[in-house]
């Protein structure tokens, strides 16, 4: 299946000026346009973790694996430049699809996104292997704005905003989210954003990170937390006894939102919910805090400690 | 387990200039020192195709994919940089082995390659799932030279020159090999070198791979092919009727000698052979010729065809 796999690439992959070479020798030379820092991330996204292969169509699964890596690149207010596509296909396929045809329904679900995002698919490695789909995407982007937006630049008193509404991704989002690549670049370019984390392992979890790992604590507004439709119904589906309170557990603790959590000082971050410069909604979430240690503030206006959990703890 | 290898991966990696952040934060960002191009490979490697968890030992599994990605670069002459390292790991690790035991032991076998190299493991993503171990492996460089050294620019008339000894990798050469990166990186800077490839999927497919990137035809002298003592060990133990011609076959398309094929005008071809300046082994084995397609010299000094088969179809 192999070389025609590579006939249908060649006739699929456009060609973009900023990466030559990578379909067709050992590596691809990617050139930056005179910058000289590049930022990279790479997801693994494997089946019956990520994605249900037979549930999720290959289209879906193979758009998911690039947005993870763009919403990585959007935590650093990075601008995609090239991706390189790594894919373990079980060697029967699946279903009706044989592994080649697979590989095709795969890439027809990533190009449209590469496309979108001006995206190199610059090289990959695709084998077929007796084992379930493995699918591991690296990309490459360049800072925007003054550097690199990091986790670790938070400074105690600074709001946290979240874009879109979380939890009840498992109901399709986590297949069909928008990267919140133009949010980022946008608000990192006209205000001052002091960190930021995608939220890929629930509010909850990657708000502690982003608060450990500017030397602090965070402090949720759990009242104001965005939470999505999706959540609810996931909530209702279960038959909880409390629908509002499940669905708010959802939107703190489901991975896969892909949503920003930025932390900027109190007028920058006015000044974004006045300006409202991006088309999804942002939301003030809560603050970072002094104290290390995650946080809400209940009715009484008293902080409680607040458990830290996630979908998924990464490894790295 | 996740928390537990983050802090050990944070003990056990060390910090390079060049890249930042990419343990802690979404996304590492690379610095190029003023560079502006930078050479990208990516190779995934799976349990029982590329290697045998259970019977190779996981630091040598994990040497191996690093290996393989800096066998690439050396095709393009560049200098490693930076790697990536993401792995889906069997839920239940293998043998003795939990997940997190298994995962240390394979970064066990890379970072001492890595120190070797200088590169720095700037980032990745290890993950648990039900399903054989499969890691996928980015790494960067920086051109050398007068520019990369790539599979199309042979010209024909140029000598094929081939390093170290080939065949029989799967007695262990496979795992344990040397890339090729030091003496790419020489004979680039110091010769007239039109064309490279690594020869992963064995000499006869890979020349037969150059000489099409570079739109003509390989014509092998296969009396000069230095054939590796494993490959003669190899058709010793298959028990073959005429263990040189079995040898030989082996040293043509055995998989996994990661060995470099070069192209060069016959006057740097003749100085390289004569100024030996590398610590391997380096072998006139073939030119390129106009007609398309590979060639073999028989005794009779007529060219006839010769069969590209070799080890793995790569698909990207």
């Amino acid at each position: 299946m192999e070389l025609e796999f590579i006939h249908w690439l060649r006739e699929h992959v456009p060609d973009r000026p900023c990466a030559e070479l990578g379909l067709s020798d050992d590596a691809a030379v990617v050139s930056l346009t005179g910058r000289s820092e590049v930022v990279v991330t790479t997801d693994l996204l494997t089946d019956a973790v990520d994605f249900q292969l037979g549930t999720h169509e290959p289209q879906r699964i193979g758009r998911q694996a690039l947005a993870a890596n763009l919403s990585d690149l959007a935590a650093m207010a990075a601008k995609p430049l090239a991706a390189f596509i790594s894919i373990a296909l079980p060697k029967n396929g699946c279903a009706s699809l044989n592994a080649l045809e697979l590989a095709k329904r795969l890439y027809e679900g990533l190009l449209p996104l590469a496309a979108e995002y001006e995206v190199a698919i610059a090289g990959g490695d695709t084998n077929t292997y007796d084992g379930p789909l493995v699918l591991s995407v690296t990309a490459m982007g360049l800072l925007t704005g003054p550097g690199p937006l990091t986790r670790s630049a938070g400074k105690p008193g600074d709001w946290l905003l979240v874009t879109g509404t979380l939890g009840g991704s498992i109901l399709g989002h986590m297949l069909d989210f928008t990267p919140r690549v133009r949010e980022a670049i946008s608000l990192h370019g006209k205000y001052d954003l002091h960190a930021g984390i995608d939220i890929s392992d629930g509010l909850a979890l990657d708000a502690s990170r982003l608060a450990q790992a500017s030397d602090g604590g965070a402090l949720l507004y759990l009242d104001r937390v965005p939470v999505s439709s999706d959540a609810v119904r996931l909530a209702e589906q279960e038959n909880a006894s409390d629908i509002s309170s499940a669905a708010l557990q959802h939107a703190l603790s489901d991975g896969q939102d892909f949503e920003l959590l930025l932390a900027a000082p109190p007028a920058a971050a006015r000044a974004i919910l006045h300006d409202r410069p991006i088309e999804c909604s942002i939301t003030h979430v809560g603050e970072l805090v002094t104290e290390p240690g995650l946080w809400q503030l209940g009715n009484d206006g008293q902080r409680r400690p607040l458990e830290p959990t996630g979908w998924r703890h990464r490894a790295l």
